[in-house]
């Protein structure tokens, strides 16, 4: 007999459904734009026509953090699903069809209305920086009845993007997604994103951290100073390590280092040849460790598995993988 | 003084506006779908969704092989200017933005109401051969209206894809852009596209041929037998060759034959690492070539620059050219 309580998927997430809009651009022009060049930025549509009209021809691909992360882990061969919100429109056809396609399960109805599909125009330094601009469009609009309980329930993990913590209505979809994992005894994971949304809602993120909410959290190593207002990286981690059951934090080239339930483990950096785009690296740094984590792996091959997905993600275009992520982490693990 | 008849343009083209969806596909599922593999097939919305469906995650991409040429001149520093009919949609938006980020003009204004923007599902087999789906959208209602003479006669070359010969409104727009081309005394340049294009109009084309009505004529080595009745390469260039002023044929691996009033030149393919995705390979060969005719260059020089191009866009991703192609064409001419 089927375990009742065992669940139908590893990881559900919620996340930005988004569309990426990608284009090389050299570093005057960044200056010229007034951006901050490897940040992400929250734009309106007059904003975005401005930044679009300055950049070059461009790719689309489909993005979104949280999302990146499930492609990631769906190469994996985990068991994937997502909640966001796309509007009835290409962009909207583009992400479904590409998570779909990758394996993913993705019920959220489509939003009708003017309000179009998020999209994150991206601008790429030849260092291969990113530099991020999100007009969030109708994923701004995801709202606490498109949760549904019992499919939170059935996911091991809940992984929540940060990003979506701005917003009025994505919050409480994810408080009501938090509050259906925690009555189902799963596990919450949540993706710090960004300084300025930690600036923003410090308060919620430590209160979510004294209440027991988040069991697994990720951040970098701006984020984790944001957070706990601790400039240096090691006072930082001092001051979340023992709240958290699990804490991952990434430094780009540095490595990372997790502390779980009072045991320290560090990577390196993999090796590239050549850094082409870092969009999507903390993402599939994320995926590669939750990866090893679903599998009860020890901490430190989970970090490992988050550093061989990041360095394959910033060697070519574009936030998801394109390699044979299965053969490459038996290659390389 | 300014000579009052000195084009402003270097080329004006007439083509498809459409934005691919670009996706790596194992050969069974071509088999699987019955596509025609490395042909370009018409489809309909409901055709579309089964292709799609059938897709992995993808990329999309500005396309149109007449479009595609243009960015291959502009990045060559031709000046160019495009006439093509998008939506009021996002996938009309990305057209717009990747051709004028090209430096071309692009005046056609865009199509209200519920056709979409054209798009083409490409699947890229593991040899890097493309086989092309086509939804024309509003493409096919580019219509005569949209055809400003003095624009044509403003350009020193109209060039006009076969594609866009299936379709009525479009052919009309374009017989009347081939009027107004020979009473400025330009030149016009047609591209033959695809085999069943010619099959299905070829006495349209055989007639434009013998009116004098195409000075400069590319066709690959399938589209020159439809055209002639003549399976053999050779009988199929003499049929053709003193009925049109210039004469370019491309015969992908085996490089390209050119015969200019008499005058025959060849040129072998370019070396390249890795085929990894063929689309776009006879566009920029037409870029290349267009752009040595324009500066007067011998013929042979001509084909050289073809090669060119298309070698560096058959080494990655997407219809148009990544590196530098003014600094390519410097190394490698």
């Amino acid at each position: 007999m089927t375990d009742p309580t065992a669940p139908r998927y590893d990881v559900i997430a919620i996340g930005n459904a988004i569309v990426d809009v990608l284009s090389p651009c050299d570093d005057a022009t960044i200056a010229e734009l007034g951006l901050n060049r490897g940040g992400m930025a929250l734009i309106d549509a007059d904003r975005a026509r401005t930044i679009y009209a300055a950049m070059g021809p461009a790719t689309e691909r489909s993005g979104g953090s949280a999302a990146n992360t499930l492609a990631g882990m769906a190469a994996l061969g985990a068991r994937c699903a997502f909640v966001g919100q796309v509007a009835q429109d290409q962009f909207g056809d583009v992400f479904r069809h590409d998570i779909n396609a990758g394996g993913i399960a993705f019920d959220t109805p489509a939003r009708a209305g003017d309000v179009p599909t998020g999209q994150c125009l991206i601008l790429v330094s030849p260092d291969g920086e990113r530099t991020m601009n999100t007009l969030l469009g109708a994923g701004q609009f995801l709202h606490a009845d498109a949760i549904d309980d019992a499919l939170i329930a059935s996911a091991g993990i809940l992984y929540l993007e940060g990003y979506m913590w701005d917003p009025v209505e994505p919050r409480a979809a994810m408080r009501r997604a938090m509050a259906a994992a925690r009555a189902a005894g799963r596990i919450i994971a949540f993706t710090a994103s960004e300084s300025f949304i930690i600036a923003l809602h410090r308060d919620d993120f430590l209160g979510m951290i004294a209440d027991g909410m988040i069991d697994i959290l990720f951040v970098n190593e701006s984020e984790l100073a944001t957070l706990t207002g601790e400039d240096d990286f090691e006072a930082g981690l001092a001051a979340v390590a023992g709240k958290v059951p699990v804490l991952v934090a990434t430094r780009s080239e540095k490595g990372a280092v997790a502390i779980a339930h009072g045991t320290r483990a560090e990577v390196a950096a993999e090796p590239v040849v050549k850094v082409v785009d870092t969009t999507g690296a903390g993402d599939q740094f994320a995926a590669g460790f939750l990866s090893g984590y679903v599998k009860g792996e020890p901490l430190e091959r989970c970090l490992k598995r988050g550093a061989i997905c990041a360095s394959e993600v910033i060697a070519h275009y574009g936030p998801r993988p394109e390699a044979d992520m299965q053969a490459l982490m038996a290659e390389r693990l």
